[in-house]
């Protein structure tokens, strides 16, 4: 284990610098942290030396105190036990999306669990490669640490460090709670984006036109990489499964529900309607928990609407005035409409501070609205 | 069939005022138009008109040239089939969602369809009401006009004049082809949100934490009124089972991959993992097909995020820099991570004042990220 005691010390070397790998790098940098760069590509692995992620391995005598592999998913398990046995001082983690299988390949392979400590940085981009990395690509993201039951306090201390030196804010789970949570909202997600997006190929060119921001906003991960998603959702099967299965279940519940308005329009057309209402009011129900993009507790605010001027300086103006009265904004959002002399401003604010602030704002002659 | 020959003196009654009833009054009046307004609620019908989405119905004396009906989706055939009767020589049109349904609700009325031409605005927002109206709201937006066989080609012209005034693109379809296009591109992809969302029930808070943008995206629809999308699914049954049933077919394929990568990861692994690359390989495609914004202009801005510290005065402090950097923000988004000392401002600007408003708050000491 690293004798260093200033994290300025930590020798970190990481395996694989592709997007994940050279952004890690140019935020520890950053930090003062002395960061070596690896990859099967020496080409990958010199772009993010240049761009100011670490040194190359290779020009570095360096024994790491830590390694971070960031490796393709189907990899992963590989290249951390090639490393634990390389470096036997060495603290091992690694960034890949499934930490159970993971953590139970490494146990097949008899290596050393107690300097193996999983973990999975929330972050990403929908570009990848080293060219896509920015060192404050993991500022305020979650960064999950999942240490197996054999992982030593130390080793988990010193993943946590690396994640907080990134700029993250570290949630410790164990491998099955963290795989259970991404199936729920990564991966499920995923694969239903991929399946809407896929009736639309076969739809006509004036059909397909009327594509609005729903079907944008459902479909847009429906890009992602084949290759790499089914890594991911290999990795991580059984989660997966457990979360869909009911999905399918429900989705065999509004078809039957359908059909049944299509067949017999009228009888038990109230009970098939409600199957409907129901599903889009438990819909609601999930979506309203997810929390702002931090990681917050969801926590219902009060929204006060102000209008106001479409001119330089007029947010500014009521933002001093909401100062003033004394009352912190939980959100804001401003809306403009093309070509309208006004914005709207949703300000988000707690329960109890909505009149006062309404009252406030109103007595300085804000066009306020609840 | 009216004789008036300048649209400035078309005469348009207008009958609900909720979103679109009242944001299509107010782009009409812009147009000149002479716009009158009608509401169950007499309250609703009088907010639209202090909006200036035109004047009370029953304060003028005015003949309808034309009727456009934005009531919500269960009652509008009957409301069409009461204008059709009440006025004469009026063409009708509505604004619902779907429209094979209303269609032949009105023939079995025994309503006359030489009148009637059913559309279609692909616009909205996620708030309802007058009070979210907006003149700009059809704006660049596809308008389906779907006439059945038995409208008059007069009838047609004049509600496609409505749909040019308010801005939109008219696109023509059938009946028939419009529902099977809106099955897929708005009806299907919110029973999937729906569907996937409502799987974070029952998640816990520390799972529903990692939630990420994609989540986020594929969700934001399921945050929709049950009762509008039961009136909406149920109307268009046929079409939306129809793309629906297909995707429960594929969604059954990847389950059983899943759970054969689950049982036997061994064996046949290759073709399970086969399944899994087709199914996000034929969301590429599908999504690929997606086109740009509805003809819209598509603006794109940049976007400067500034990380602020969490304490009352300081978005107010960023946004008077702002000012005083002559910038002009087009949206702003702020962030909040409960917990953390900070938040992430989003300022979206034209992509020409991005570099200098991140060297005008760069040289004043506030931490930019493009």
């Amino acid at each position: 284990m690293s004798t260093a005691t200033s994290s300025g010390e930590l020798r970190v070397r990481i395996v694989g610098t592709g997007l994940i790998g050279a952004s890690l790098g140019m935020a520890l940098c950053r930090k003062g942290f002395r960061v070596s760069l690896d990859d099967t590509s020496p080409t990958a692995a010199a772009l993010a030396r240049d761009l100011g992620a670490g040194a190359l391995a290779v020009d570095t005598a360096d024994i790491p105190d830590v390694v971070v592999v960031a490796a393709p998913p189907d990899v992963v398990a590989a290249v951390v036990a090639q490393e634990l046995m390389r470096w036997p001082d060495a603290v091992v983690t690694d960034a890949a999306s499934v930490k159970g299988s993971v953590l139970s390949a490494l146990q097949d392979m008899g290596a050393d669990l107690t300097r193996y400590v999983g973990s999975h940085p929330m972050a990403g981009r929908e570009r990848s490669g080293a060219v896509a990395a920015q060192p404050d690509l993991f500022e305020g993201r979650s960064w999950v640490v999942a240490p197996g039951q054999q992982a030593s306090a130390a080793a988990i201390d010193m993943v946590r460090q690396i994640a907080v030196a990134a700029g993250s804010a570290v949630v410790v789970m164990t491998p099955d709670e963290h795989d259970a949570a991404v199936a729920a909202v990564s991966h499920v997600p995923q694969i239903a984006a991929s399946l809407v997006a896929s009736r639309l190929r076969d739809l006509s060119s004036v059909a397909i036109a009327l594509s609005g921001q729903g079907i944008r906003d459902v479909t847009r991960i429906a890009a992602s990489d084949p290759s790499m998603w089914t890594q991911i959702l290999s990795g991580n099967a059984p989660a997966v499964r457990a979360v869909l299965e009911p999905l399918a279940e429900e989705l065999g519940t509004v078809l039957e529900a359908l059909r049944h308005l299509e067949s017999k329009p009228d009888t038990g057309a109230v009970g098939a309607r409600a199957v409907l209402a129901r599903a889009v009011a438990d819909g609601n129900a999930g979506q309203a928990r997810i929390p702002g993009k931090h990681g917050a507790a969801p926590t219902t605010y009060a929204t006060v609407v102000v209008v106001i001027p479409d001119e330089p300086g007029a947010l500014g103006r009521l933002l001093r005035d909401v100062g003033e009265a004394g009352v912190n904004m939980e959100d804001l959002h401003l809306e403009h409409g093309v070509g309208q002399p006004f914005g709207l401003v949703e300000l988000s604010v707690l329960p109890a501070a909505a009149q006062p602030l309404i009252t406030a704002l109103s007595a300085l002659g804000w066009p306020v609205h609840e």
